[in-house]
């Protein structure tokens, strides 16, 4: 169950209603995020809402019978919209489009992406500069200065930045050069990352694990709204199953099933979806077909120099090709 | 390595071949469809293709680097199309549409299926008569009646039929009745029905297993063409995951590496694929963005009451509305 | 829910017991088979057992809350002994050890194994002669001929025989030379070969689909004992995961999930477990000590050279140092 | 490839060493262990190892084929054993046991806890103060306190800690009360978790991912070892399948094929590997019988009243009656 609550509300009505639920045994966990203040309440007595709706400072009661609750659709039918600024919203009627390399490399590869996607009217470049990597002798990011570089020349361009974070301490540093934090497969459940996103005001992104469930998702999601943050995406990028013809095996079903179950805006990874670069266009067609509310994929001038993932990276001529059908897509949508 | 022989090849001159083939110890099956007649040679040796090439009634020779040969793209660039009779053809440059019901249950429900085909242009209607059932105390189809039922009420409409057979003694009776024998998951490795279904000259779709690789299909597609029947076609419908949030996890990756591996038709099956009917059209929309050759999903009157997969099975006005959002999209294909 | 029929209930006795079930509206398969008579009730309504249980005819009724009924341990919680006669018992203290090649090739091949079993003690000969292979290229068995072969060798030793069957049509040949028949685990979900075994008087073991869950394992031996078997193995062979670093990943949990659903016997096979000759032996410690009733393994005089599996085939001396372990380790049990 | 260098070598000596491998190409890692000095070079040029290994300070050179390095059995046949202190020895001749809670709840608890084991001369407790638990409003551990209760209690019996560590900036609080930092199967490819805990001279249990594979554990352990950390132990805990019939899938064949390919102990974890308990007894014997180094396994004296995990923890009798049966097993291995 969940309580929306006054911003105003005094202390005193406050206590009223905390009365009410430890009267009725609810475990109550306190929440403020950016933009309201909740009561998530979890037990088993079942209580009638009234009781609860009618006290002062109240602003609306929810029963959610999922097991997630802020991130439930149950309470919120309408969609979550994140603005970046600029007018870039990911959640509203038109799918957004994110590209850029796997790592940022090198300027001049930074530039020559951003003046691709400046091209193709691409407002949001992804790019690793901290790269979780399976062996630790391969290349793992250039790090705060690779991200630093990245934002000075997606600036004047007017690009907005995703980028993934792979630790707590990074936080701090990278905050003013990122507009959308990356939660990697990897970190899916890494519970202290998510916790500490939960205390900053900025849209993040939380990529589904190898072999995460689409509950699992949504709790992760949840672990951060309840610590603060409201402005959440999640990522849908391929799970590990038995065959093997391919890197992962996108789960094009699980788009619907998000749509259905959360407000949360939902994105697909078509790159890391299948993990071969020449399947990569018609997979992303099929995913906004599947209604997701945008798509990130890898692209570079050289994927076959690329410092990783090269396989399943599309080049400036490809990608531009994929951006043609993708508008023939969405008018049709 | 696949020796393409000339029908009219004399005996002394397969017998040559023969000789230089056994003098490279390469292990060699003859096959003979309805169309060709193929030696298929497995070995260890190099062989310059040329010695083999220039001998009479030899008409071409294809190096096969796949471990299957007759279905890979790799000696046949050129899509099979499949010829169902009155201009119906799959695999070419339209995906066909097929749908019925799950199980064949009365000839009221095959009657008002039928009409809904018809009415909305389709012309291959599925529909089960034996239907394997984990529990033997399920509903197990009406058999061969079903079959017979269903064949009278679909010919004047000139619609044609797909039906699952499940052993190989049940063909002979099945084989006036039907346009495309349908080989189920679970029978996607019943090396015995393959081998008989290869005696054939009608068309069949083969299902992937539901933990089957997507090779492990392709061979299964080469027991049938190395039998001697050349008409098949793939259909992904689904495979067995972690995940429980929905009935199977549809592959769509597989239909584009499919695609790229045979020259065989590749159809989706929407409907089990995913197995919740609000999610199939989407995604039935989605397998065809990524290059099927066509779908085939259920639909049923009233599918709350139907004998079988219920929760899958789109009603007609849900199958009415999903057959305008095809034909737009087909357009932009 | 069962009702255990005395076999000499008379007809007027039987119309009483199925009018009492029509009027509560089950669903009820009759089953007759070597040893009993049973109803299978099939229903949604409660129903005082008593006022089936004192009727005449009826020995006993049991409710079965598990979906499959017969093959249940909740009506029979005293594990089933398979008698093969001359006192081999499979199902009782002593876990039997059944091996042998994979393939029967030759005689000499049979020979020998038979005079390895013979010396030490091991009384139940494995050997396929109808070899499901993914590639229609493959060596597929020496068929009926081989299994003839196999029978006069193994005859004078008093070595039993265990076999696959792949088709009903089989069946009938194969009888007089089998002492259990064996369904692959391609064929676990082959429900008319299931059927066409129910109507046999030879004990089945069934393995473990690929991807087949226990439960869908239970319910195949549920078709064998519903059409009139009830000789039935059940047999864990390793299933299909991500992990690639050996064949199939044995699920040793099944053993003990199994002993505690059904009162079939259980048997693991860990050649197909792990499909690594070195990691056979302890494998089948370990399942011995999980419990089960027995184990499988593949032997031969020479697996490097022997026509299939020769990757995980244990030679006579490996088998041997087994085959003493295992007898330590059947002390402590 | 692996180069062991002397403690004492000399720069002159290094700036030799490192000149010949910049010479042939070879990427080159230094690493400085607790007990040793290696550099680890991945290159693709075949190099006469002759060469090195006669350098002044070069102690030792190794050519390891495998992706993993310094965790590989490849260069160090010889099994590492890890020593905790008070002769108390994982990796030795005779496997040890760990067992504990779930969660460290109370003193009251702990107590108990380490009476039952010090009874039954168990010497390592295992207890979690860091939860991760999918839920955010789920029981998330007594922390930092809860470590310094349990080191309270355990320290005059002697008894040992090994307990989950979440993230870095844990690590120093809990490093004085800590014998064994325990790796997360959610943090299992937390890399900077990882590289942290490479600086810290306590040994590490790192279990398996979810999903992870056994080259990912191994390249897990690799990251530790590298950054400085030689005292590492494996644990198999089960892993994600289709299969619902119990909580995870234990990977029997991953423990042999483990202490194949690594030098490090190999420990099983029964409680979550089926996530039962009344399976986990003989889960932990064919463990054992499968060569593991160890067992660890969750205890409480009233497993139903457990704040996490209870319906697979054992009480204290079936804890010891437990051990009463891996003693009979560690006779006869």
């Amino acid at each position: 169950m969940i309580i929306q609550l006054n911003n105003t509300i005094t202390k005193a009505d406050y206590a009223k209603v905390e009365k009410v639920l430890a009267e009725n045994k609810f475990s109550v966990t306190e929440v403020k995020t950016q933009f309201d203040r909740y009561l998530v309440c979890i037990g088993k007595k079942e209580i009638d809402i009234r009781s609860l709706g009618h006290l002062a400072g109240v602003k609306d009661v929810h029963i959610v019978s999922d097991n997630y609750q802020l991130v439930s659709r149950k309470w919120k039918t309408e969609y979550t919209k994140i603005h970046l600024g600029d007018g870039i919203i990911i959640g509203g009627k038109t799918p957004v489009v994110m590209a850029g390399p796997c790592s940022i490399e090198s300027e001049e590869q930074v530039v020559k992406v951003a003046q691709h996607l400046h091209k193709n009217n691409i407002k949001i470049m992804r790019g690793g500069v901290y790269k979780p990597r399976s062996s630790p002798y391969a290349f793992r990011g250039t790090g705060i200065e690779g991200l630093k570089m990245m934002y000075s020349i997606c600036k004047p361009y007017g690009i907005k930045i995703i980028t993934e974070v792979m630790q707590e301490s990074q936080i701090k540093e990278m905050l003013p050069y990122v507009d959308i934090f990356q939660v990697g497969a990897r970190n899916s459940q890494n519970f202290n990352l998510l916790d500490a996103l939960g205390e900053v005001d900025k849209p993040v992104m939380i990529k589904r694990g190898l072999s995460g469930t689409i509950e699992e998702l949504l709790f992760s999601a949840e672990y951060i709204f309840s610590k603060g943050n409201e402005r959440l995406l999640l990522c849908e990028r391929g799970i590990r199953t038995f065959e093997t013809a391919y890197r992962n095996t996108f789960d094009i079903n699980a788009l619907q099933v998000l749509k259905d179950k959360t407000h949360l805006p939902v994105i697909a990874d078509p790159s890391h979806g299948v993990g071969v670069r020449s399947y990569v266009p018609k997979l992303t067609l099929s995913s906004l077909m599947s209604g997701c509310d945008g798509v990130i994929y890898e692209v570079h001038e050289k994927p076959e120099e690329s410092f990783s993932d090269g396989q399943q990276t599309l080049n400036f001529l490809e990608s531009e090709e994929l951006i043609k059908k993708i508008n023939t897509v969405l008018q049709i949508l």
